[in-house]
């Protein structure tokens, strides 16, 4: 059976991009903001609007969310006026934030009680890949819950993997947040190491970035740094918020992560100068601050 | 004045298929190895065999060497018997091997009082890039030399970035090994913090190095690490030597490089193991270790 | 005015010895805990048992705690039946456990609404000191509030400082579990240096312990690590537990301590070993997990 | 057979209130130095000056040096005019500075071939304890000649452990600079943490130093750190040279020492402040720096 209509919950730098891109592609959209001043360009393009979550979930077949952390989406899934309260047996919740495993998990348990199905599928690639549909989508889940919401993300991304049960698509979005931190740290390492010896990081980064070494952050954000363009891309206190998810995460599964442990107290070391709003590649400063 | 004959220092592993190339490519080679037996292949293949480094130098336009380490570069170079004792005035010596930047210098300072000019050309690529003449070179020296030399090492790789003065060369292929070392810490943490999550690194690596935090090590070593295949590559005690020359430069030019330093330290841990002669991707097992 | 009733919540391994050298030294002693069965020797040694913090608040001029975490404090601080619920205006409470400082000050600010000042005082010596009442207490709060409860705290401990005002008492109890982590691994990085190198770590703790590398943990810890008695002491989960307030502390403050991530990085390394009831001279064994 | 002719070596900081120490204490001494200027003071006090190491050690029966690096102690000892060939049979050379414990090895073979004894014993106490004769002595080498040599040493310190064969005295000094370094960033990260929540370091140290996260530099060199108090003490720049002593070692052993290679790296963040001279306490400010 078909999905048709879609509920939106959270219309932030993501969100309203990826619910315009539900309209566009013909599905019929509900939409809910905690500050509904957001909701207006997404109804002027044609969604309608509900109240509460719960009525987002009532007029839906498949309810995505796309909020700040794990809190947000306990609230707007299982709180007052939520998601469980208005989704009917065999709808569908899909929740796109970037929130603990743990969380994902005790949420898709809850909603199960009343027969409703949950994916989590936390997404990569920012606004620039929200607005495009080109979001890369880790989806933990029951495979014949994805295949039917597939041409429901499809609609929003572009490289849809199902990695595993629910929690699995979070845990994967934390490995990539380790993996984004540490290439970062090795591009800060390197430019610092080439312009204290009195080299220039850019033809450094060419070459580099040709060969074994290379990365996307040394090919796409580490220009941005040495050309001192620190705008985000993606902010470092929204990086931090997902490193401690990464961090608690590895608390409880008791695996040591010494490295991005470290990148978290280098990111830090950007929030100490009031830089949490700038983007990622500012970790290169951090670097040269030690270094200075 | 277009270069013909060309001399090769150095029948290593990545020697031997390079020099090979230059064969290929239509110079005159005349070889020489500190164990000679190496010689033969290269001699049946069309090249003249030396008795020094001196001679190699006195029957070529261009002198290259590809050897283990600084001490190794200071004797072939200026040691008895060494290039400076056979190489004519207006002719190029360009070393291959990964050195410290501070010897690539002075060995090109006391040829230049012999008006030999020299090119510091580390290699990214390995054996593969080697045997297919698709190395990365970094170059450190004078441009113009460098443009005397340039079908020189065209006959040996495909990207060939002149990266600043005498010394610039190394420095950019030690800011190379610091990415390709803290990448392959990336793809470390992430892998363990999957499997200590139940969930499956083949699909993590999969969707994460579509994305932002993809790199080169976690599309092409991390599958390796995660099937157990741990054959080089590029093995740990290669890795180790040049990771201290990336310690040593930064203590020089006091760089802190606390991710470098972690890394290293992390694959003294496989080499505790007797895993010297592992590839790099068993940087995977040591974050495992810990977690264990 | 003299204190004479004192009430006690929160009768652990830490509380009961606590509890007890209060009566000892004369107070009458009002009793809660969580699960009562561990009032009894209170009860048989002459403290009155309470049904709720609330009545413990009510029998008492100065009602402590000593409770697990920072949502305990506040449960039985400011919860259903709390100390707030009972405690008569110009009365004081005192918190011994270790929690965020953001708690303790927001717990002082809700009850000094009521007239009920707060002293947020933290300890140090472990169930010996306890027993003792030889503990070190850092106190944050008002000097005169402490002059009034000082003869209390001096029944429990030793060494009594007002580190300043609330908050203040918990974000030292937080540097001195900085301290601890970070001699400990001081010590484990000897001890294993020493074994490597074939040479008995006994030998080397009694010569550097006696200058000045030497520490409290070095001279009374690391010889129980070397000689496999693994006790508690202070347990691993703990030491965790506190580490993980010093982060977030450091997180909130922006104060990047790469040191104690690393610490707390490392004793997750014996927690996957299922050793987090072991001491906290199980640090040893990470880092010869590593070079093993 | 009492030692009566001590040789000595190398009449630096150190070296110089060393060998005071033995002419106080009744010794016939001859000295050397490389700059002869540092001799005067000592030929005033009584000392025969010597031409070489070799002439020193032909006037001595215990020839003793005091030295900077491995290259020094090879160069004196079994150099050109070295110690080796001026020693008598039977005789015995003693080792104060601190090298690699390969070196030690070495130089202690070498000079066996020729009938003489060896120990490496360097010293921990800085010149303060050189001056009082209160060192600290870590001694490497055989029981027999240790005990023949006993009054020697205990005329320049206190503590003097035989801890191993020859090498195992560099190694203890090794392991107490781990230590060491490691007690010092426990005080640098507890005192920024401090400082960062309005918390004043002085009143921290006060009570932490009483407790279990006690050390001899949180006892020490802290308060100085948090005075602005930055005069030596031990210098940083000598401190990184042992700490690369340290990596070197936990690089032939396979020992990894992931929070000693941390604390070298933050040296360096206090050289690249051209504060190389600056007393070690200095490390404060290197995490300071971070979080500025």
């Amino acid at each position: 059976m078909t999905v048709k209509r879609v509920g939106f919950i959270g219309l932030g730098i993501m969100g309203a991009p990826m619910a315009a891109n539900l309209l566009t592609a013909g599905f019929e959209v509900t939409v809910w903001n905690r500050s509904p001043s957001r909701t207006a360009p997404l109804v002027a393009a044609g969604a309608a609007q509900a109240g509460s979550p719960a009525e987002v979930a009532a007029a839906a077949e498949v309810t995505i969310s796309c909020v700040t952390n794990s809190g947000d989406v306990e609230e707007v899934a299982l709180g007052p006026g939520g998601v469980i309260e208005g989704a009917h047996p065999n709808s569908v919740y899909i929740d796109c934030s970037t929130i603990a495993p743990d969380v994902a998990r005790k949420v898709a348990e809850a909603l199960a009680q009343r027969n409703i199905s949950m994916l989590d599928a936390p997404v990569s690639g920012g606004d620039i890949g929200a607005k495009a549909g080109t979001l890369a989508i880790m989806v933990g889940g029951d495979p014949k819950t994805l295949e039917r919401c597939l041409p429901v993300l499809e609609a929003m991304g572009k490289v849809i993997v199902r990695v595993g049960p629910n929690g699995a698509g979070q845990v994967v979005k934390l490995c990539n947040q380790i993996a984004g931190g540490l290439n970062l740290l090795a591009a800060a390492e390197a430019i610092n190491l080439c312009r204290k010896s009195g080299v220039d990081p850019a033809r450094m980064l060419e070459v580099v970035s040709a060969g074994a070494a290379g990365s996307w952050m040394l090919s796409n954000l580490a220009p941005r740094a040495i050309n001192g363009d620190y705008a985000p891309g993606f902010m470092v206190d929204l990086m931090q918020k997902d490193l401690r998810l990464v961090l608690d995460a590895a608390h409880e599964t008791h695996t040591p992560l010494p490295g991005t442990a470290l990148v978290s107290q280098l990111f830090q070391a950007i929030q100490a100068e009031g830089r949490g709003t700038d983007g990622t590649q500012a970790l290169v400063d951090a670097i040269a601050k030690l270094g200075r």
